[in-house]
Formats: C-alpha cells, sequence, structure tokens
C-alpha cells in the first residue's frame, strides 16, 4: 500500500473515470471511493469500494486506509432524495448540515462536503491538480476560428453565465448575435442545447449555416476543487445537431474529456472550441 | 370621428385583443393598427387597418387619420425577418435604427419603435392607463394561500428574474425548494414551464404533490409602456401539468387576461396565483 494515492469519490457521469485514467496515466496510483447508484463500472478498472451517500464514517477509513494522502470529490451527485440515504454514525452526525447546505443549490452542498473531508483530515486537491491535462488553456483548440461577430457573443455570454453562476443557477448559455436564446438551470447543459433546434429558425442557426455560440464557466462562487464545467464529445455532437458555431469556455477553468476526440468531431462539424482568458471572457 | 381614440398597433398574442376589449368594456373608442402576419382576425370586431411591419409611414397616416390621441404597442413581434419586411419611406429611414435595436434585443427594439412613434407627435401610453383591469395588483387571487416556504422560493425566483432582466435575458423563472429549475430566455415562458416536467422527479412536483412556483417579473429595464409580463389561462394549465405550487407575478407590474377563468382555473387545480408587492417581491 503506497501512502501518495489519490482517492476519487466519485459520482455519476464520465468526469470521475476521465480523471481517474488521467491521474494512473501520468504514473499516480488511485483508490475509487464509488457512491452506489451514481459511479458506473468503470471503477472495476481500478482498487476501489462502494458506499452509499451518507456513509461519512465509512468513507473517512476507506480512503484512510487505502493511503490516499490526496482526494477529489467528483461527478453528478443528484440531489439525493434523503429518504433513500443509509447513515452511519457519522452521516448521522452530518445530515443536518449537508440537508441544510443542499437546500441552498448544489454548490452549498458540495462545498459542505469538501469542509467535512478536510475537517476529517482529508488534503482535497483540486482537478487541476490532480489531472492538469484535463484543464482547457487558452486559445482555440482546432482548426476553426471564431469570426469577430462570433467573438462578441462569446463576451455576452460570459457576461450572462457570470450573472447566473453568481445566484447559483448554471454553468452555461447559448447566445446567437447578441440574443440570448437558452440558459442553463437545473436541466443541465445537453438538454439546454437540444432545445435550441425548438426555437424560430430566424433566431437560430440552420443546415450549411450554424450561428450562436455554446458558453461555459464556472459560477463565481463554486468551489474549483469539486465542480468544474465539462466539455467532451457529446457537446460537440449536441452543439452541432443544433446547427451552433462554437463552443467557448473560461481557460484554465473548465474541463475538456477526450480532449484529441472533441477537437476531431469539432473539426469535422466545422465547430470551434476555445479557452477564453478570464479577462476577455 | 373622435379625437379620443385609443390606437392599438397589435402584434401576435392574446394581449392586443384583451386591452382592445378592455379598452372599449370602459367607454373608450379604439382604433386597431394590425401588423401583417401576426395580428389576428379579432382586429375584424374593431375599426382596423393592416400595415406591414417597415410601413411606419402609413401607420404614421393611419393613427392620425382615424383621430388616435394616444397609442400603445402590443403584442408579439417576433424577431422580424427583414428580408420579409416591406418598407415604405418613412420605413426606409428608419430601417438601419430599428436593425441596430434589434440586435440588442426585444427591449432594445421594443423602445426604439416607441421613440419614434412619440418623435413622430404621438402619445404612447402604458396598459396601466389604456386598461387598468388588466393589471395584476397586491394580493392572493384565488382561493389558495402560498405556504410561508413557497414564499420563500417566490423570493428567490423575483431574485433570479430581476438577474435575467436586468441581462434581457427574460421575465420568468421557475424555483422549487431553493433550487432554480428553469429560467426563460428565447423560448418563452410556457416552454419553459413544460420543460419542468422533464426534469428528475426528486427536484419537482408530482401528481397530489405539486411543488416549486412560477415567479415572472418586468425586466428592470424593459419599457412598461410595451411589454409587461401577462399570465393567463393557458399559465395556469401548463402550471397545472408541470405540478408547480403557484404563480407569482409583480404587482402592478404584470398583466392578466381573462381574469375570472383564470382565477376559477387556479382554484379547481389548487394553485396559488399572487400579485407581490415590488418591495417584497
Amino acid at each position: 500500500m503506497t501512502h501518495n494515492t489519490l482517492g476519487i469519490v466519485a459520482g455519476g457521469g464520465d468526469l470521475p473515470r476521465s480523471v481517474a485514467e488521467s491521474a494512473r496515466a501520468a504514473g499516480r496510483s488511485v483508490f475509487v471511493l464509488a457512491l452506489m447508484g451514481l459511479a458506473d463500472d468503470w471503477v472495476k478498472e481500478f482498487p476501489h469500494e462502494v458506499v452509499s451517500l451518507g456513509e461519512l464514517g465509512k468513507a473517512f477509513r476507506a480512503l484512510k486506509e487505502h493511503g490516499c494522502n490526496e482526494m477529489l470529490l467528483l461527478g453528478r451527485v443528484d440531489r439525493p432524495r434523503f429518504a433513500d440515504i443509509k447513515l452511519d454514525a457519522k452521516g448521522v452526525l452530518a445530515a443536518p448540515r449537508v440537508m441544510a447546505a443542499a437546500l441552498k443549490g448544489d454548490d452549498a452542498l458540495l462545498r459542505s462536503l469538501v469542509d467535512m473531508f478536510e475537517n476529517a483530515g482529508h488534503r482535497v486537491v483540486s482537478v487541476t491538480d490532480a489531472a492538469p491535462g484535463l484543464i482547457v488553456r487558452e486559445g482555440v483548440l482546432g482548426r476553426v476560428q471564431p469570426t469577430p461577430e462570433q467573438g462578441a457573443d462569446v463576451s455576452h455570454g460570459f457576461a450572462v453565465v457570470r450573472a447566473m453562476g453568481a445566484l447559483d443557477i448554471g454553468q452555461a448559455a447559448v447566445v446567437c448575435e447578441g440574443l440570448v436564446l437558452a440558459v442553463e438551470a437545473a436541466e443541465g447543459t445537453d438538454a439546454m442545447i437540444k432545445r435550441v433546434i425548438n426555437l424560430r429558425e430566424v433566431v437560430r442557426g440552420k443546415p450549411g449555416k450554424p450561428r450562436g455560440v455554446l458558453v461555459k464557466a464556472p459560477k463565481p462562487i463554486q468551489d474549483r476543487k469539486t465542480d468544474l464545467p465539462v466539455i467532451g464529445v457529446e457537446t460537440v455532437r449536441n452543439v452541432a445537431a443544433s446547427y451552433l458555431a462554437g463552443i467557448a469556455v473560461e481557460a484554465d477553468g473548465a474541463l475538456i474529456l477526450d480532449r484529441t476526440r472533441v477537437v476531431q468531431a469539432a473539426d469535422a462539424a466545422g465547430i470551434f472550441v476555445m479557452g477564453a482568458a478570464r479577462a476577455n471572457a
């Protein structure tokens, strides 16, 4: 057993797996604490244990036993149905605080969980530390460049997303020639992108004439240790299907899964993908 | 021909008709200037003329000829396809300014149109003046009262809608127990309400257990002469179908169409409908 293991508390979605694989590829040993019903079968490729949400004592113990000197909480934890949560002794003690935080929004929930692990002596690191290869840096990633008009939509989109984020609403918006076509709340980014196609054709793109940009940025109040915006191949696919022209994320403030495939898919679809410096974003 | 006629420049939707009927019922003579392809057949019940968007000279003349000492612009003017607009001489002169405004958003477009009519010597009045019976006042309209928890969601909803409105994004949001479920952008309020049913059941209401509130408020930058938020029977129907618990609008800052039927429908569905004072809203 090493004492330089990265512990990953894994919820749903592709992000925990990408971070685990990226860290392992960089030579790090990885232990996965899979949240029951949330993390998929991929955890079997790693040393792992499964815990229920609420088994906080078991989680603390497992991370210690596996020599995790650093840890991360990653992936979707859909707002839990509290009645379904299995609580151990530590979980019972923590529950009122976590429930109160959960009612304030997802970020408050995540921050309160991070606090608990840190108070129990665990060192919670950011994805930037654990898997720097996933971070989007400043610049255009593929062959397609945004036009100046699209650049203006990107700037407006960041203003919108910042305002949304300050109220813990969402991380993403779609802007087309100055008009805000869609804003993300609880439905998630993919559902938001998909509904753009239902808008009147005059305000959006159409086959052969893509228009509008997807913008994603972390919430100002977001704990960057837990929940950075993510883009992947599915994002490019949805953006193309809604005839948008491109994707902009905040440089150093978003993660890209399967970078090579994302760039290939974007180039093939004629979509730009860029990290915009925070000053301009 | 009277010189105390109310001229209504009528776009799409139910609002222009309701205002026209309300003003006529209050003893006012009404002339309708129907925007081609936007206002429906109801205009035939009133003295009216049909003009294309862009026939500004014709519009000015018609309003003068019919002795309209006061006028209103009402109803949806879906962001026009400029190529389809018929321009007369005055329209040609105005087009660059209107197009520039349209690119800044619907409110800028409306404000620029109001400015043009006022500069041509027309007195543009608010719906509050023309049809005060449509304004939602402070208080609960039907038999159902909001709970304190729903009241907290109403307050949070107004904070969200104000932030959205400041960026000219939309007028409406759905909040459920502190979580923002949906925010309106270009899709409109009805589409926004309807998509709440697609969210995971744990964050929303379900049959027999309504949860969450719809909140609507005018944009802070909105010209109250043109585009106040509107609720009607369809709103109540959509709110009920998405298992929301109620509707809150800003008192003196929203219109209600078919008040009697709205209250009946809301009472029957167990939904509260309220005007919240701006200080609390």
